[in-house]
């Protein structure tokens, strides 16, 4: 059996649409058995999508912000922004997809009043926990959505209906900030970056160069330095060593390995250079930072914003 | 003050536009008693219409029909439908217009499904009771909708949720054939036939000629027949002949005039030929029709298909 991969341009674009022009919703129950490695690799798409998993885990990647969503729990994603999922064998994750113009035709009072203040938004994704009662009533009609492709009688009609339902919860209770978004600049630009930031992360514990990561994105070391100056503010490399030291901070807390041998699982040879940098980082030394690890778990739990640690 | 009239072209279509293409829906509060003679006359609009009788009655004409709605009751009446309004001095008629393509955008799935086949319906009205489930349902959701005008949160976005729900419970309950209507022929010569109708219903009881007729359409003699001919299969003498017996039949019931009184208040001056008439348009004489009254009453109440009968 062929695994499934998502298909993308140059700019991570989707290549398929989903739905059609005259009815643009689409529905999937997404296994993440049939993906290669377990994953749909970084891609976006201008429908807005809203995905729940059912069994198993699934990580959704958006930026350098990985959000792990349980059985139970779902995502709001916005239209336009590159995102990537990850999970294990069992990870089933049923989602829809619709354009912003299913709600109501572009130019209508409604798409401009009720649709576009989101799509345009700064925001690009909610995370939906059952803890939170507008999420569960959002992540209810979800499954009423889900539910209603099962019915014969005025199937489209009824989903129409629910999806709309689906948007005015997102819209009364997300507090989302009508200010749009900073012109996101250049979106191949953008996708090149995510391309490099995930060859970092599939290789961080190598010695990787410069030369390799802009070659993730097929793009010049010049440019490589471009997206990510553009993108996150810092360089290639600047990241790399940042990503390194996050993932070695995770394993100070979460195993008994030494410090040394951290350092290089982390990629870094060179324990003196380690040791110092994570000073500049965390303001502490490695082993004090693993001895005040509970205390700190206790103060700052790691943040859905923090990059990745183990 | 002046009153109100409403201000049609040749073809009975409203000048007026119902709210605006960015929001193509409008809710009015009809007050009879602002409009000359309280009616409101022969128009038609491209907006479907919903409406309902707060207080006092409201008759709806529609073609050769007459619908009396009391407080509580309330219309459909379709896309195109030439209409007219007549109320007394206490009739006020909450209802919404709103163009087809308010629901969904020509050419989408939504619209060539679940919009057009109600519209281009032979259907031309539907009467909505309280004493039918689905039309007391029809109705709440009615009321619901002038309620959202309350609202300041999501107004727009409310009335489009509830009209929505409005023309689902039309769809799933009315049994509307699909079979779109036969080809409205000439909407102009339609406009004529209402008119020239109207005429008649108004000075029924006069003697009045072909030429009056075919004036109040501004139109010339053969022209008059051909609409007549054309629109509903008779002639205008013959059609004023059948509204007089029509008339005088619901005198015969409700009053206790004598039947050459009746004869003339009908506009049949030669008593002897309504009488003929007559037996040849219900099968007994004038004297047996109000002897059979009670019983014929019973038998079959004058239909909501009928002919106005006083």
């Amino acid at each position: 059996m062929e695994l499934k991969r998502l298909e993308t341009d140059e700019t991570l674009r989707e290549l398929k649409t989903h739905g059609d022009s005259r009815f643009p919703f689409q529905y999937y129950l997404d296994d993440f058995s049939l993906y290669e490695n377990h994953w749909e690799d970084w891609h976006w798409h201008n429908e807005v999508e809203f995905a729940s998993v059912s069994s198993g885990c699934a990580d959704c990647l958006i930026g350098q912000q990985r959000i792990t969503l349980r059985p139970g729990e779902g995502i709001f994603i916005n239209s336009g922004v590159i995102h990537r999922f990850e999970s294990n064998e069992n990870g089933k994750m049923p989602n829809i997809l619709f354009a912003p113009d299913f709600l109501a035709p572009r130019g209508s009072l409604i798409y401009e009043k009720y649709v576009e203040p989101v799509t345009a938004s700064s925001c690009e994704y909610l995370v939906l926990r059952q803890a939170e009662p507008w999420h569960r009533e959002l992540l209810s009609m979800l499954y009423q959505t889900y539910a209603a492709l099962e019915q014969t009688e005025m199937q489209e009609y009824t989903i129409f209906q629910h999806v709309l339902q689906l948007w005015r919860i997102l819209f009364q209770n997300a507090g989302i900030n009508p200010t749009p978004k900073e012109p996101r600049g250049n979106t191949l630009q953008q996708a090149r970056l995510q391309l490099m930031m995930q060859f970092i992360h599939d290789h961080f514990a190598a010695k990787i160069t410069l030369e390799e990561i802009a070659n993730a994105a097929s793009v010049s070391k010049s440019e490589a330095l471009h997206c990510f100056h553009a993108g996150i503010g810092t360089t290639p490399v600047a990241y790399l060593i940042q990503y390194r030291l996050n993932r070695a901070a995770g394993q100070l807390l979460s195993t008994t390995a030494s410090v040394s041998s951290i350092a290089m699982e982390s990629g870094m040879d060179n324990v003196g250079y380690f040791c110092r940098k994570f000073r500049q980082e965390y303001g502490m030394t490695p082993s004090e930072y693993r001895k005040n690890g509970a205390l700190r778990q206790n103060r700052k739990a790691p943040s859905e914003g923090s990059p990745p640690i183990g």
